[in-house]
């Protein structure tokens, strides 16, 4: 034990206080990193993925890109607006969840919850997977390990975040910011040296020439193309949904933090837009021979292949790769306040060693480590499944958002709260239309998974639901003790030999109370059974009973059973069970000793007898049977060594004792 | 639990009283598949090892195969007749380990026991490996599924085997039986026709050229050949090993059984030996293309490729691949003996719910399918491993029958003594000679992996055995039991709010001790927490003391502790030493209710903080404490439900309570 519990604390660190709690809370700094990293790898794929739906039209393509990427960078600018809004008016936990909860009742906050698990547990592998795929497309070497990667990766990610989000934050900050200054410096370059050309610059290194034209601009492609740019959003509520995880004063530093995500992004979005169409860059077929990202492109066009190229592009593999950090830091705090309102399980509710909820980080670790190894580290097939989710609670949370700001108003006519509500309602239903062209656009694809998944995951929340409803509804106290006065317990220790461990249960029984049956097992066979019973009993009546006797304690008595399936807890059970008939009015206490094993090789060397008569007993006893047991030590423990090192200094406050002695001894 | 038990019921079988015992034991009939298909089979790869080694010396080799054989055949008559008398001897466990341990001394027994442990875990590895490689050479299209294979039909002797030696006799019968009288046959059709063509008979199938010498006859050639040879007589023990398993009379049906397995084997290697010779059939190269095996080379010479081939060769396979099975009978008996004598964990001395060694079968299935998962199905580098134990346990088996009969000798002269030891000292001394040249001739291929191992697990095993004895003379009793007149202990109730589940723990600790102290664990922070605190001590005057005093019970006390690291039994330890400290003369009890979880869902949907708060209480507490468990149900259990149907009807006899009423209540 000693051994695993100092390399859990080399591995996540030394248990943390409750009180330290504040010390824990994260600002805008680490927020970007713990928050941002979903939102800012977007930039790679959003604009790429709106391209690639372009490509059928060629050169012409190119010329719609601000067509497409335009409306985008307006809704971001709509949803950074009204999200300001749901911070503060839910600064201790703006999520969707809560918003949905609070404004459109139980179920819209369901389908929230739903949608927002899905999609947490989809974006780790398909972020993980689409990092890694990046970097075995930079160094086909790698290509083999793909999966061995994303497991890495995600074992990183998860031992990071099982330390606090506050480690997460400080850890991921380098790749982070890195990636923000090697881009940002890239588009004020590729802008400048557009703008001095008059809008026609040289490429550094010429991208491949745009293929030919095969169809003829629609509508409906520059909807599709809308659709998939759209999945560079899907990191934008993750401040929201997080916002639990900020110090005071919260409210600023989440305006802060989704300031500086939506700016960042928008920028990103913007540029990388105007550069494509400047350098004439459009997306390349994946499946080709040669194939190179715009961004791969882009850098390549504006500075070159030296080293600055290779400090960008490496700075954006490892945001692609870390995107999923995001989910990390929203997921166990989604779950957590879902587990408080009884519809998922306790333990996500509980605060671990850390101060993070440590359940949920490691569900989520487990069910996308499952994905990845399921699909081998290649997760393509899910990229469709996972944008619905987001716009679905980007609609719910302000569609939520409209509903709160008229109760406001219909409690004091501001002109603030209808220019809020004005807000609101625009996002909603820019949300709403782009969540709908994304479902048609996408359903044959595998949206129509999700569709189904959700209702699914609905179902077991509910039911998770009923489970804990109908258990406090039993447990519910009735106000007033109901004591009854009775009788010590009938006791039985139960044995199998004689040696210290049942004297030492003998005379703990006889304390409490005055009938006591000692019951052992005997044989079934072979002819000594009638001479071994007569050797029993004679030397109980010598060794326990007359000792007994002697002292005016009331002897215990001495019952053999047999077993002939071998389980002792089978007629021991019957015993109770006549005991219960006889004496209708006491409770029966087993008492069991136990040898209690202090070393891991020691549950090896032993047969557990103990431990299973006791979880059988507490299994099938019925309520008037308790189970007591009574440890034997082969050295005497000291409290000290259930510490850690910072739990020995001594309690803030003793503990108050009403009446100042415990008990009259 | 219900639905798992019932599986297990389907897959293994209904439990089995201890009175059935007898019922299920073995005969000859099921003695043979059960203990000799590992011999049996040996007379596959027996004589082709020993022709392997001859493959140098080209056609000349052939001439020599008599040679070889013939000592192999006259070696293992000898340990026929001398095996004999062992299970006369010993017939309760005619084991090399038992013989050993009568007459040698524990060291040797250790000796014996280390070298057949190793070699009964092989025997599985290399026995099923060796049986699939044969299944894939005849089949092709099944070499991709090798490592599955294995460990399916590793899987399917396991689940025999667990239920019940006899179910395995009786299961593998067909395939055994089959074998025996197709390969009889095909020798007597070989044998008439070699005789009636004076000695040359045309092969229907003629056999591939044998190749050029390369090589010159020597010595030590013929040493190694027969050396390897001897391979073929590793099964021959496994009867005087697994004598516990037959029914009485004992001694016959393990003579019938010994008796059968080396009659049909001799005849089996005598029979190879002449035919090979008088077809011209050597061993092949198996890395080469086309590769046969000397008993397909032959069944096609003597029948051609028919459907008798067909037979012939299909039982031999199903042989090969169950050969593993006589693993399964020895080794969780040897287990036994050696736990019985405290040198293994005591689990491997437990009768499991079929009447068998369940541990040691489990054990021998994990150690040998770890094996063929790291060799990948294909474990020929073990071969030479695993010799070198059989021999070994031959030798010291002989020698302590030499020693046996000594002291026979040294009490009542007689002639049958006489004659047994010098058959025994004549086993042993062949058996010691065959182990020299067989240590020698595959030191350098890994033999020397198995001398290193041996004395590493007799290292261990007295290390197991010093921890029993270290507890055994912890734990002895000291005959009359030291009996204190003890107060009630002070009873801790733990809590954490106030439901049902506390009421009844409160009235439980009631009625064990006046002295009851009720500890709830309190927020640290917040601004609510003075008040929650005097919320808490006016319910608890009002609803717990004042009943208690109406009932005129000493009301319990309430305690209220802080755990600033979120674990409760830290502090509630901390309490304990404090009123350990305060009442040395008393006991401690801390009382937790418990929800009692009777579906597998249910451990998902709680925090098991009461099954934890009982590890380490019981684990730090110390020898004054113990804990009392106090279930609670969601619905009132049957006592029945934890029995299997059998186990319902009413016991043999009531447990007999001495003074006929258990308690005056």
């Amino acid at each position: 034990m000693r051994m695993p519990l100092s390399f859990l604390r080399f591995l996540i660190g030394r248990p943390l206080a409750t009180r330290e709690q504040d010390a824990r809370k994260i600002g805008a700094f680490e927020g970007v990193p713990a928050m941002g990293l979903d939102g800012l790898a977007s930039s790679a794929y959003g604009p790429e993925a709106a391209l690639a739906v372009l490509i059928p039209l060629g050169a012409a393509g190119l010329a719609q890109i601000g067509a497409v990427m335009a409306p985008i960078v307006a809704l971001l600018a709509i949803l950074y607006v009204s999200y300001r809004q749901t911070i503060r008016a839910y600064p201790t936990s703006g999520g969707a969840y809560t918003v949905s909860k609070e404004n459109l009742g139980v179920e819209a906050s369901l389908l929230a919850a739903a949608a927002l698990m899905i999609d947490y547990v989809l974006n780790v592998a398909v972020g993980i997977s689409a990092g890694v795929a990046a970097l075995t497309s930079a160094v086909p070497a790698l290509h083999p390990y793909t999966l061995t990667l994303c497991l890495a990766i995600l074992a990183l990610i998860t031992l990071v975040n099982l330390r606090g989000t506050l480690d997460a934050g400080r850890f991921f900050a380098v790749p982070t910011y890195l990636f923000v200054a090697s881009f940002m410096l890239l588009l004020a370059i590729g802008s400048y040296k557009a703008l001095a050309a008059g809008g026609h610059p040289a490429p550094v290194v010429p991208p491949p020439p745009l293929p030919k034209e095969t169809e003829a601009l629609g509508l409906w492609l520059l909807l599709r193309a809308f659709a998939t740019g759209c999945t560079a959003m899907t990191g934008v509520e993750a401040v929201s949904n997080g916002v639990g995880a900020f110090r005071e004063p919260v409210v600023r530093h989440g305006h802060r933090t989704l300031g500086a995500v939506c700016g960042i992004l928008g920028i990103l979005l913007a540029g990388i837009a105007y550069l494509a169409r400047a350098y004439h860059i459009g997306a390349m077929d994946q499946a080709r021979e040669g194939y190179q990202s715009v961004l791969s492109q882009l850098a390549g066009a504006v500075v070159g292949r030296g080293w600055f190229y290779d400090l960008a592009i490496g700075s954006l593999l490892c945001v692609l790769c870390l995107s999923a950090n995001t989910s990390f830091t929203d997921f166990p705090r989604l779950c957590r306040l879902v587990a408080k309102d009884d519809f998922l399980p306790r333990p996500f509710a509980v605060v671990g060693r850390r101060l993070v909820f440590s359940v949920g980080i490691i569900y989520l670790a487990l069910t996308s480590g499952f994905l990845l190894a399921v699909f081998g580290g290649i997760t393509n097939r899910l990229i469709p499944l996972f944008a619905i989710g987001a716009f679905l609670t980007f609609t719910l949370s302000q569609a939520g958002m409209v509903a709160h700001w008229r109760r406001e108003l219909r409690q004091a006519r501001r002109h603030r709260h209808r220019a809020s509500l004005a807000i609101n309602a625009l996002g909603a239903a820019a949300t709403g239309t782009a969540l709908i062209v994304i479902i048609a656009a996408k359903f044959m694809e595998g949206a129509w998974i999700t569709i189904l998944a959700i209702p699914c995951v609905i179902a077991l929340l509910k039911a998770i639901k009923r489970y804990y409803d109908e258990l406090g509804l039993r447990m519910r106290d009735e106000g007033r003790l109901q004591l009854h006065r009775s009788k010590p317990p009938i006791v039985l220790v139960a044995t199998e030999g004689w040696n210290r461990l049942t004297d030492r249960a003998l005379d703990f029984a006889l304390s409490l109370s005055p009938d006591v049956i000692a019951v052992h097992l005997t044989k079934l066979e072979g002819p000594d059974v009638d001479r071994e019973e007569q050797a029993l009993r004679r030397k109980w009546s010598s060794d326990v009973e007359r000792p007994a006797r002697e002292l005016g304690i009331r002897p215990p008595r001495l019952a053999l059973i047999q077993a002939p399936y071998r389980r002792i807890h089978v007629p021991l059970l019957k015993l109770v069970e006549r005991l219960e008939a006889e004496h209708p009015a006491r409770r029966i206490a087993v008492l069991i000793p136990e040898l209690v094993k202090r070393k891991w090789w020691q549950h090896l060397l032993h047969t557990h007898r103990a431990r299973r008569l006791r979880d059988a007993l507490l299994r099938y006893g019925g309520s008037r049977l308790m189970v007591i047991n009574v440890p034997w030590y082969l050295s005497e423990p000291r409290i000290e060594e259930a510490m850690a090192p910072e739990e020995k200094r001594p309690a803030e406050a003793e503990p108050s004792l009403k009446g100042g002695k415990a008990a009259s001894s």
